[in-house]
């Protein structure tokens, strides 16, 4: 019997890196993850990853056969294959990747930013799935986004394409991790409904459970909780989000067009909470030619896989060129 | 002689009609135009635009062939060869132009809007020539734009993808055209600097050749009269449209990241004025990873042919796919 194609998937993230078997139709036969150590060398992530690779896809090997390495990571540079100055992880500069996996994989490698993996997983395998036109939005610890367009992945001249989370808000606004004011980041990431939530425990009065956790204690995760107990302090900070995200995908769409826009990462998993109002102040930002016509939905993805899922749609997308 | 093939480029605008034969390489081999009347129906400008292309073609024909029509028209859409609802024509809901154009004449027929055909134009024959991805920004009357990337025009699942003049800048900002408010047509087209200049006429106290104008008599070219006179008024508002478009660019940019963005349009006329503070803010409001790598220039079209050799690139660029 013919062996089972796979793509190789990796997600490497400040925390965890994971990767996956990936067949072709989204299927992931087996994965697994290995702790990124904070001050560790690319080169010794990657070894170690050779091993772990190795050593999960020995079992598989009489009924499978890998196609080849997709990557998603922060910062990641399609074009060069590289890293450059990810905010999350140690590594320092410009790190050639690719190269580095090619050193150990007889395979093809592809890489691209952990956005721009899940938006190509979206569309092979998830929500996307027949759409030339939609945008996938991450709201984790930033604000990451990929957009397609023709079908295609939009790189841009540089790579880079696809940083709705540093559009601009509010030039006099927050401050942001890109050294900038206002970015949407600072505003719709798990960190800025955060940020919300203290402003509005500043400027009102309301009773709120969320007044007795430090700034440094406060999660998403929390706020969301709370505003299901109808604590008014959460909830008000959910439509505060919801307004500017749904100002800023109002943008969006007069840029590209998109038949729909796809959230996931921490905030998204508030539900409700955050699609139904999100949804609305989008509609009413909208310009009348657009108006009612996107879609605003959830991952089609299973959780937890996204990434790994996204990492082995790009090398299948890629090869099937 | 093999006769040279030529497209015609039409641009239908709300006060004239311009046609012309563009041969391959954008010259223009004869270019003429047609006053469009207020109130008439679409299907009698296409009767006379056929009486007036017949009669200005038939010297040319035996040297040049035709090969198709591209039109230019605002509110256009590609895919369903329509004019919707157009701000500036008195047609009325859905015209299906492309039909109307093909009872006249036994050629391919396509039709964008007009600042998609510029973009179009740029790219096969003016300054984004061998560019894969960049933004043409007309900054006219309104300000309309066409946004290409992976070397394709970015239509969108609608047809109406690339409406940046109707971002929000503010959303308690100034009433737009559109029904919203703070749209970037409202500080950056030529209607735009006229409304900065009175509200900075009210504001300041500075002397000025310009408060001796109506608000109706004001037109963007008696601003920029001022201004190389070094009036302080229209120096200011320069610099104010300058910001507010510097910065909505600089969002642009984190959406496709092109290697150039190409201003045209009554606005861009005002040459350094406009282009000098308006670089200077669109870097200052940049992302780190875009910052100094995107050109912005202007047209590398002749002047008042760019719509028309735009049309002509379009059904070019249609029939080589």
């Amino acid at each position: 019997m013919a062996r089972t194609k796979v793509a190789v998937g990796i997600d490497i993230g400040g925390t965890n890196t994971k990767f996956g078997f990936v067949d072709r139709n989204g299927k992931c036969l087996k994965d697994a993850s290995l702790p990124t150590q904070g001050h560790e060398e690319a080169a010794l992530l990657v070894k170690r990853l050779h091993e772990a690779i190795t050593k999960e896809f020995t079992p598989l090997s009489s009924e499978a056969e890998l196609i080849g390495i997709g990557i998603g990571a922060p910062n990641a540079n399609y074009y060069r294959g590289t890293v450059e100055n990810p905010p999350n992880l140690s590594w320092k500069g410009v790190v050639d990747v690719v190269g580095l996996f090619k050193e150990y994989f007889p395979l093809p490698v592809v890489i691209t930013n952990d956005a721009n993996a899940a938006a190509l997983g979206e569309g092979m395998f998830g929500a996307a799935k027949g759409m030339k036109d939609y945008i996938v939005i991450t709201l984790g610890t930033g604000v990451g986004s990929g957009l397609v367009a023709n079908g295609q992945l939009i790189y841009g001249s540089d790579g880079f394409a696809g940083e709705l989370g540093h559009t601009i808000v509010d030039p006099n606004g927050r401050w942001c991790g890109c050294g900038r004011r206002g970015c949407l980041e600072t505003y719709a990431s798990a960190g800025g409904i955060c940020r919300t939530v203290f402003e509005l425990l500043a400027s009102r009065r309301d009773e709120s459970t969320l007044r007795s956790v430090s700034f440094d204690d406060l999660t998403s995760k929390m706020i969301t909780t709370a505003a299901h107990q109808g604590d008014p302090i959460a909830l008000e900070a959910f439509d505060v989000t919801a307004r500017i995200l749904g100002m800023k995908l109002a943008d969006a769409v007069t840029h590209t067009s998109p038949e729909a826009i796809i959230l996931f990462g921490g905030l998204a998993h508030a539900g409700d909470l955050i699609f139904r109002p999100t949804k609305q102040y989008m509609e009413s930002f909208m310009l009348n030619i657009f108006r009612n016509k996107v879609k605003l939905i959830p991952s089609g993805l299973p959780d937890g896989n996204t990434a790994v899922l996204g990492a082995g749609a790009l090398i299948w997308k890629e090869l099937a060129v």
